[in-house]
C-alpha cells in the first residue's frame, strides 16, 4: 500500500505537466510529458539533496526527457531540504570540509560515514516512488535512474530489477563497499564525468566506471566543471535511455 | 602545386561517389557525399596504414559523414601498404612485440622510434592533401581530422589552422613529444578510448587527454576492444563535427 498524494495543482511548463506530491510525507516532483503516450517509461532524476534548490535544473532534465516520451520524478533526500537530518553525516560533512580547506584527503572512513547513511536510507524510498508511480494509468514500462548521488543510483542498480539502465552523474565521494557492489552491476550504464570538477575525485570516479560488471558500460568526460555539463552530454544521455527504456 | 589524379572511376555506394587518386604517386581515396551541398566540409580518415585492407571501414565512416554532407579522404601512410618503409621503424615495432609477449611495458625510446617518424613524415602529407583537396569545386570551408594514428592528429590539431576541430582515436602508443605538443593544442576536441583495449596503454590515453590545452575537449569511453566501437559512439562523433563542421 503506497501514500501518495499530490500537494498542488499541476502546472504546464514547455512539454510537461509538473505535479508536487508528498510520498508518506516525503515531497516530491513528477513531471509528465504533456503529450504522453500510452504509458510512459519513467526517470528517476537523481540530485544532491535539497529538493526546492534543484526544482529548476531537474525540470529542464525532464523537459528534455520528455521530447522521448519519459515521465520523470524526484524525491526529497533524507537529512535533506525540511526532512530530518540523518544521525553523524553532519559530522562527516565537516570532516569532508575541513580535510578541503586543509589541502588534505578525505579518509575513507569519513566517506563511509557521509555516503552509507543515504544510501540505506534513501533506496527503499526511490524504490517505494517506483511502486507508487507505477500504479498510475500514466507510467509503466521499464525505469531508468539519471544523475547523482552515483552511489545511490550503484545501489538501485545493483538491487532494483525494474531499473534496467543508468546514467550516473560522477559527481560525490564513493565509499569502498560501493565500489564492491559496482561489480556486481550488470545493466547498461551511461557515467557523465566532468573532468575538471574540483570538488570530485577524478581516479575514484575512473576506478569506480572500471569496477562496473556490466558488458555495456559507457563513460563521457568534459570539461566545464561540476555545473558545466554540455548541452551535447544531454543528448547523449538521451539517446542512451531512449535505446534502454524504448524511444518515442 | 599539387599533384592530383584520379586512378579509377568513381563508384557509388550508398550515399557516397568513392573516387581513389594519387597524390605525388601516394595512393588515397575520397568520399564525396551522393547529393552534395554547394561546397563540402571535409574530413580527414586517419587509420593505422594499410590503405587497402581499411578501405571498407573507412567507407562506412565516410557514409555516416556524408550524411552530414561532409566529404572524407585518406591517404595511405609513409611506410604501409606499398610505400618504402621508413628506417627503424620495423625495427621499433619488433621490439613492441617482442615487449607485449614478454608481459614488459613498452620503453619510452621505443614508442618514440615508433611513431615519430611516422608523424614527421605523415604530417606534410595530409597537409598537401588539404592543398589538392579544397582545390576541387566539390570541397571547402573548414576541415576536421577524425581517427588514428592519435600523434598523427596532435600534431595537426597542433600546425595545421585549417583543421578546426579533431575527433582523436586514443588507440596507440603517445611519444613524450607529442604529449608535450598537446599542451599547445586548442582547438575543440573528442577523444574516443577503448576502455578495455588489450592492445592500448589506458593511463597514457588519460594523461594524453587530461593534457590538451583546449577549453572544449570530450572523453568518450566504451567496452568492446579496439574494433568494437558501438554505434552510438560514431552517432555522437557526428554531432561533435556537425557542431564544428557545420551541419547540413
Amino acid at each position: 500500500m503506497t501514500e501518495l498524494s499530490f500537494t498542488r495543482d499541476p502546472r504546464t511548463a514547455d512539454g510537461v505537466i509538473e505535479r508536487d506530491f508528498a510520498l508518506h510525507g516525503v515531497p516530491g516532483i513528477l513531471w509528465l510529458p504533456e503529450l504522453p503516450a500510452a504509458t510512459a517509461p519513467l526517470l528517476l532524476l537523481g540530485h544532491p539533496g535539497g529538493l526546492e534548490g534543484m526544482r529548476a535544473r531537474l525540470r529542464g532534465r525532464a523537459q528534455a526527457a520528455a521530447v522521448s516520451g519519459f515521465a520523470s520524478a524526484a524525491i526529497e533526500l533524507p537529512g535533506s531540504g525540511e526532512r530530518t537530518p540523518i544521525p553523524g553525516v553532519q559530522e562527516a560533512r565537516g570532516e569532508v570540509r575541513a580535510a578541503l580547506q586543509a589541502g588534505e584527503p578525505v579518509s575513507a572512513d569519513t566517506i563511509d560515514r557521509l555516503i552509507l547513511p543515504l544510501v540505506e536510507a534513501s533506496v527503499p524510498e526511490w524504490r517505494t516512488l517506483i511502486d507508487a508511480l507505477q500504479a498510475l494509468p500514466e507510467i509503466g514500462g521499464p525505469v531508468g535512474y539519471a544523475g547523482g548521488v552515483i552511489s545511490i543510483g550503484v545501489r538501485l542498480a545493483r538491487i532494483e530489477p525494474r531499473v534496467v539502465a543508468a546514467g550516473l552523474f560522477a559527481g560525490s565521494f564513493v565509499p569502498r563497499a560501493i565500489l564492491a557492489e559496482a561489480r556486481e552491476v550488470t545493466i547498461p550504464l551511461h557515467v557523465l564525468l566532468q573532468w575538471d570538477d574540483v570538488g570530485n575525485d577524478r581516479q575514484a570516479a575512473l576506478d569506480l566506471f572500471d569496477a562496473f560488471g556490466s558488458t555495456e558500460k559507457s563513460l563521457l568526460a568534459n570539461m566545464g566543471g561540476h555545473t558545466g555539463v554540455p548541452a551535447s552530454a544531454g543528448e547523449h544521455a538521451g539517446r542512451f535511455f531512449e535505446r534502454h527504456l524504448g524511444a518515442v
